[in-house]
């Protein structure tokens, strides 16, 4: 029967993601056309890994959509921004309605959302869907954020469950909700990420360059943690990464790395969109200003030698009590990063209307992605006991994890300033801490001078209204 | 003579930064053409004010550019965005080739490059202004930002350079660059107000919250520190507000207004931008989150009564000591933020060729704007000694101010962390500066993890090439 031996799913795009998400597809039973620009990656794939499940090789988009069952389920996975566009111009017009387009890639959900527009104007559902996990991820199970239509999930959906990473059985794929609402999330999770990994930086760079530690006793210090609450993928493969000899020179691959970060773009948006929703993600901020600034070579070079503090080292005594401080200082602030960064997914879903569903968001992040860790179980725990929770730092568990890591948090942060060491994840998160919890805010004064300056006024805290003192003249207060 | 009673000059849209200005021009002996969209505005202007100058009142855009010699040199003063284009759009039709139309309003450096190249090809000459120092600044001398063609300088400059503020004779205006130049060094200005605000809000804050300082003392500390280095508009009308008393409760005025402060979206553009830019602004940053946090009400309710230190004052003799210590990490935070914000300016300057004088730069800021400070010679001399610094820290002035600034700095930023009072401008000040002068930096485990999870390879400190480590295989490396 023709209609049986259809694909079910289609993967356009057969670069190590596709081709991996392809297999992954195939490997859980799945009929799989596969599709490419060039005809010789289809061929390899169907020559590798054909043994692995029911693939059909489409050698031009017509063969390709021809190929698929109805509704159609075609997944994209090309570069993100005019390759995206290219392919899906040239997709439809041989599509029916209801029809399910999935982009993959990492697109800027502003695209997802004019994407999902033009193509809803064709009867067709577009789901723009953030993918995490790397290559691997997207082989073995990565933990999957689509956006788009109800139905589109309901025609989707159970397919990306099957493919997803699996904890406690639970899929890592949920609805996240409509057009731009995945890849918003997708975006939110990759800030995380880079948040995430500068606060272990900045942990290993203080046990390194405050404790005197050597690379490989700092991985034991990591393998020791990852066995504790702070149990995560980053924190594992950083132990990895730090016990890991260089062949040539013989020295810590550590030290023989260049000092200079790179980054992709989506902690920049991240950031950027904070920006625009008003939400303060400095912990994200930190981060992607780490990477621009160990990037400026020639600053750098030109900055080398400026005064630093007489006293750069712990004491040994001192020395042997900092890991724990670190881990204390590394549990909490990488706390205050989560937070951020669900507070702009609460924002992003009031301000798109998307009603994400922030327990079942921290859920599907627990497997597969890059950021999965044991501590997003108590993250999922917290939102579904709360979901309109306005802070994760006041969730009973998290509270009470932040008194007794402050004063560990406080004495970390006070060494790297006084020993020179930079730390600005760790900075930055504590007094994000303190600025939450402080009773008055500095802001008055703030408004004070915007209101001398600029005449912008001022509310009091003892009336309603809006104030204005005329401080170039007798300096009585009217009502604006 | 016809010729000889036309106006040299036309301000459209009369509010009161655009009445100031055409006030300003008139007091200067120019003759203005005034028009407003509603002719009341317009009546009212020259009836107040009419004995200030010649006015020449406009009912309508045929009559108030039928009134103006040509080229014509027409200043428009609207709301940035559509109002901003409407006006733009009323006008064309009417005018020759070679006429200058100025926008001084706060437009984004983007809109203004897009409408610079609009009015290009009708042969017109637009000028995307930034103008500051507030409604009094227009009247009394602003300091001026202009943007454009050369030759759009050589008509308009002139006039410009009259109603300036003066500094040591010199006016604080100069040809910024090509199109979007002005706007952008307006906002970057306004970035880097932004810090200056929020950096001196944390001074007092620390001051009052941590050493006890009631905000009458305050005023007096900072009137003392305006006698010095920190001599600024900022630091003087600071005092101005600290030593108020609200008439109403007695109190002081700063206790009795909402500490929730407001933004109007220059600071974001800045930190954006910088963000495109790749250049990291964190000073600017965390003073755009602090405003946004500290109105963040739900939140900080919820957040009320989080664990904090159990010691949150300093004892009576630190106390004292620290009023210094703390106007030494003002003078560094400050040049960090300006370092900051130079570097971005410089940057926008290389992505579109702009070819911006930094000295000149910082020689308009000196006066009429709200950050004019005497710090300003100081950058200026900086600059013009060396056009191409990598930074401003490493001037000779400036390093010798942080080693001796730095120590205290270092207290600052320590006391504020075991107190409990949030200092984020001074602490990623701190922590830019130790980045920046860091011999190595854990960028390079960042760039390890990245190799780990996603392939993305890694340069060597000891051979050019791009490597890649099998991380899931025998840990090889390959050059990639």
């Amino acid at each position: 029967m023709a209609v049986q031996s259809q694909a079910q799913v289609g993967v356009t795009g057969l670069a190590v993601m596709g081709r991996n998400l392809a297999r992954n597809f195939a490997r859980h039973g799945y009929r799989v056309a596969v599709h490419n620009r060039t005809a010789a990656r289809t061929t390899a794939l169907v020559e590798e890994f054909g043994h692995e499940g029911e693939f059909r090789p489409a050698r031009t988009p017509e063969e390709f959509v021809t190929s698929l069952e109805r509704p159609r389920r075609i997944v994209i996975m090309v570069k993100a921004g005019g390759p995206t566009d290219a392919v899906i111009d040239e997709l439809v017009p041989l599509l029916d309605a209801g029809d399910v387009v999935v982009d993959g890639g990492n697109a800027h959900f502003l695209d997802t959302r004019r994407r999902e527009q033009a193509l809803r104007a064709h009867g067709l559902h577009f789901v723009g869907s953030g993918i995490s996990g790397g290559e691997q991820g997207a082989l073995e199970g990565p933990s999957i954020m689509p956006g788009g239509t109800a139905e589109s999930y309901r025609v989707l959906g159970p397919l990306l469950e099957d493919i997803a990473a699996k904890v406690d059985g639970a899929p890592c794929c949920t609805h996240i909700g409509p057009d731009g609402a995945g890849h918003f999330v997708k975006m939110v999770h990759n800030g995380i990420e880079y948040a995430d990994m500068q606060l272990i930086a900045e942990a290993y760079d203080l046990l390194r360059h405050g404790a005197g530690r050597q690379p490989g006793e700092i991985a034991e210090i990591f393998r020791g943690w990852n066995d504790g609450r702070l149990e995560s993928y980053l924190i594992g493969i950083t132990a990895e990464v730090l016990a890991h000899t260089d062949a040539a020179t013989g020295k810590p691959f550590v030290d023989v790395v260049l000092d200079q970060a790179e980054q992709k773009g989506t902690g920049r948006w991240t950031v950027q969109t904070a920006l625009e929703l008003g939400i303060p993600v400095s912990g994200i901020a930190e981060a992607v200003f780490a990477r621009s600034l160990s990037g400026s070579a020639e600053l750098r070079a030109a900055a080398h030698g400026l005064p630093g503090p007489t006293e750069t080292w712990l004491d040994s005594a001192a020395s042997d009590r900092f890991a724990e401080d670190v881990e204390q200082a590394l549990y909490a602030s990488k706390m205050v990063a989560y937070a951020q960064g669900f507070n702009q997914i609460q924002a992003g879903s009031a301000e798109y209307a998307w009603d994400i569903d922030l327990g079942a968001t921290a859920a599907i992040w627990r497997g597969g992605c890059i950021i999965r860790a044991r501590f997003l179980d108590r993250i999922t725990a917290a939102y579904r006991a709360d979901g309109r929770l306005p802070t994760l730092l006041t969730d009973e568990h998290f509270r009470e994890a932040l008194a007794g890591a402050q004063s560990s948090w406080r004495r970390v942060v006070t060494t790297a300033a006084q020993l020179g060491v930079p730390a600005p994840g760790f900075a930055t998160a504590l007094a994000y801490y303190d600025s939450l919890r402080a009773e008055r805010l500095p802001a008055s004064l703030v408004q004070g001078q915007r209101d001398y300056f600029g005449a912008h006024t001022y509310r009091r805290t003892d009336r309603v209204g809006t104030f204005h003192t005329l401080w170039g003249g007798d300096r009585s207060e009217e009502e604006r």
